[in-house]
């Protein structure tokens, strides 16, 4: 154990994700039952610079495991991205005798915390936070599980549509890069087809594929894409282009939107963020820096703060299979 | 009572609403209580023309008053605006020994049935189910409550990230004509300005307030905005315009889309289609006809279908008042 | 407009229940609105005694229309019963500047602030806030209809093992006195049969009830059972009864409790906080004391506290008969 | 691959569980994937017995993978119990030339499978489904990530009024063996304390804790305790042992009960769902048999059905660890 660590701050950075308030809430505990001080930084980098910090207790967290959103705030910080701006972080939490620092969030928000660790030589340490679940060496990252289930329940609303209507509807869901909440939300709310950013199904295929369904008895389909979906087609011409093709479909379109980064955390989220938090703190204390607190196995593991960052997207094979047999 | 109804028919037509499952529910088993045969019609009044029906027992509709859509479908039938196509319609029903009919859907779904009422001298009763609350003579329509709890819910999810992030969110909700789910919502989900089709705010007076809330000390914001609102703008372009004219917000949108029709029934809507299901059952056998049977002031009402057509939008004055007082 | 009140002060007594942190946010809004001062009042009329104040503006009531409770919180004081109770918490205002009180709750809360009001001539306005629907001269209460919909949702879920196993479920839901949660939410939730503190239907009928139902081919029934309900026997006494008598079905129990008082509001309830805290501030402006601000044929109505307080619950016989045909 | 498996019956048996539908959806999705019959068997191997059978098409199972419960219900059978049961059920599936067997349930399904199949070498395979999570070489069993949104959106409506009355909840959950519902939703509801089968705290310890807790300034508590917990006394007693000794609290009963067996399941279950139905119809192609179908590791793993059932419980110490950090 470091004795030197006596105050730990925290941030939160980036898009936020349900399960950062539990996380804080765990640091913040997980402080409090080592006798050591917690800081909540406001704003996360922007708010080292500007040292709008707030000391917390094991109190102040109360009541906040279950809220969506993050209480202390986040912004990306143009700033942080200067050497100056760094120096003033750096300065802020030397001035008020902090000697450690959990970043919760995403790939930015680790890139940010590992430069800034490297440079300065501060202990620092990421809490991995983003629906997307596109950060390497964790199983799941905070808020996916949630996310899913946003989305499955949208969708099974949009089914009820759907299913009294005889149309087909294009579901868009978040997924830049990475396809896995189009893979899984579309598993569970029974797509007939998933579109994600790792292959291109090809639109012929598509139309094949919706072909096929329809004279199986299907009549009415749901197809979800994710944003980064490459089939060259943004969702409407996408929409237009089935139209076109295929006038015994109503195609209609609904873009999920924001509404998938908000909402209360799910149980899986709640506890997940338990124990990273926790983790993180106990890293720390091991005398731990440039690393992320990740599960993978159902345990708490160390990742380098550089290995988690450099994701490549691979798609779950074994999932895309699962996906094709149950739509049929 | 009148003797010779034996048979009723049923269906449901236009866009779907929660609730239509709840209500078809309550005819058959008021039909069922009454020992008269009901008689489903699928896909709406084109199910009509094409004889699409089968007998319902109480047994038939187990398990759907918690379902939303509709099990019995819906479609728009151009077929049943033409004469031939409507004189079909009279056949199938003379050839089934059904002697009475109940509707239920919109404003297109009531002009279809008075016309083919008054055409044939057919009995027939509507019920008013359609989300956008824009029927005359009933205070509430089928669906209305249960999509202004899903814009509420939904909206709560981008409040998270809207005040994680300091954000401005324009929220699009239904409401072509009407104002209703957006003036509601709106102050449900505490939106900061709500604009409504049937007023112009004008988009200097929208910067205007975004200003002065700014002011006030709000960091993020939240405004309601129904589809047919009147600022000649539509909501990507509203958002550029107050991005280029405020540029201490970040600017998103979400637009809510089809989700708001789907969802299991509130219990309001689900009462409410039991006690119009009843009523639209008892009406006929009480020799009634080309009316709709509403809700005013939690009395079960019947209404010239004529009248519950002519609809004329007019804004809540007392309930914009209430928006403007409490997002101060 | 009465000129002299400067300073309004607001609390919540009794049960909390959903929407009473809506209203408070209504009361404070409409305070900022009219440049009147708003003072919270903490932990009920115990607050008022111990002087428990902290004054609110318009941003300490930001993002709390969604949260259930109420963040003042709420107590039942044996001291304001006494009349040297009474006179503190009055000096306590007085030395506060305090000139008018809102008070949020049940018929308790009134009971309380009438005589409160009466004994010193300090204007009071009361708000109905109990999930029970019981106060006499307002259409509903705060939180009555969000409790049907946390009711109805417990019993969807209940439906899905009853269906699943062919069994006969008792549900007890609250309501000691009134039968509007019971009735309201057995219609919502497809109950076979509703029993009420209003009636006693006599537990041999439920044999014959339920009997008849078994033959008409249900394989699994639920019953909902108010608290108050009035067979003589408790819900597992009743449970006991009915399997001795009828051992076709297995029968469970469940006892939704405490679920029934929490949670985000619905927007229904949301609004009705907007309108009625509105209504409260307007009110003492305009004058006015001893009275409940209730909601009546959707319009705002001012009703004497004393009127409220005596209700005698009678049991709405319309939707009765709509329980017992929709149950068939 | 086994040429010989040309129809394979499915059944689901004991406690239903969320997750059972969807289940049973991708058993018939991938049979008819591989151009293989299905047959439902309703009511577990009740329904084997009396030959309760139905074709099952890719199309019967539509809209289903949202709904909890079963819709090929479930019994407990004790005619399977016996040898001559047991040949009743075998002689009905070769009559209908069946040749294998998917059973979805918990421990009690499985014992009844092994020994069916061990009887009468007819290949089964076991897919794991109770809110439990109590089954052996599985991570996770169908309906536990429902199970545990279920119970902490219950307990989050119980902390409004907890938080608002300061008062102390005890929330029984199930769990007669295994603690891990009341571990898990006892750290993602934030609660005070967990009392779990595996472990007995001890009241006077339990009283420490809740008057140190008092001490740290909280105003509210929560304490989950599992059905099988093993201080000696039951909820009620324990609720009246609390506030004899500590009258600085109202303490408050609720039991959860049945609500946490149904409900749509979470994302999570309806994709493990999928991956073990198409996994349990792969294995029986493969000619595996005994075998229960599970997931380890995120993937898909085969068990015997012997070692599925010989659960020993232990308690997840590390997670215990967690719980007693966050709950400071």
């Amino acid at each position: 154990m470091v004795e030197n660590i006596k105050n730990i701050a925290v941030l939160t950075s980036g898009g936020d994700a349900p399960g950062m308030n539990a996380a804080i809430r765990a640091v913040v505990r997980a402080c409090s039952f080592y006798k050591i001080q917690c800081t909540g930084v406001y704003r996360g980098y922007q708010g080292l610079i500007e040292a709008d910090f707030e000391p917390l207790d094991a109190r102040s967290v109360r009541n906040i495991i279950n809220q969506g959103g993050t209480f202390l705030k986040s912004t990306r910080s143009k700033e942080f991205r200067t050497k100056e701006g760094r120096k003033l972080a750096f300065d802020n939490l030397k001035a008020n005798n902090i000697d450690a620092l959990i970043v919760i969030g995403g790939d930015g928000t680790f890139t940010g915390g590992q430069l800034f660790s490297k440079e300065f030589g501060f202990p620092t340490v990421g809490i991995p936070a983003t629906i997307d679940n596109d950060i390497n060496g964790t199983d799941f990252t905070l808020g996916y599980d949630t996310a899913l289930n946003t989305v499955v329940e949208a969708i099974d609303k949009i089914r009820d549509t759907a299913s009294s209507h005889n149309r087909l509807f294009l579901v868009e869901v978040m997924g830049r890069d990475a396809g896995d909440i189009a893979l899984n939300s579309g598993i569970g709310a029974g797509a007939e087809e998933i579109l994600i950013p790792e292959e291109n199904l090809g639109v012929e295929k598509l139309l094949d594929s919706l072909r096929k369904s329809k004279k199986s008895g299907k009549t009415s389909s749901i197809i979800v894409v994710a944003e980064g979906e490459k089939s060259g087609k943004n969702i409407f011409e996408l929409a237009s282009f089935i139209e076109e093709n295929m006038d015994e479909y109503e195609v209609r379109v609904s873009v999920l939107g924001h509404i998938q980064r908000g909402g209360s955390p799910s149980c899986f989220d709640r506890v997940l963020a338990s124990k990273l938090g926790v983790g993180a703190v106990e890293a720390l204390m091991a005398g731990k820096t440039e690393i992320m607190i990740g599960i993978h196995h159902q345990k708490v593991v160390n990742i380098e703060l550089l290995k988690a960052i450099k994701g490549d997207a691979k798609v779950d094979k074994e999932l895309r299979r699962v996906a094709d047999i149950t739509s049929v």
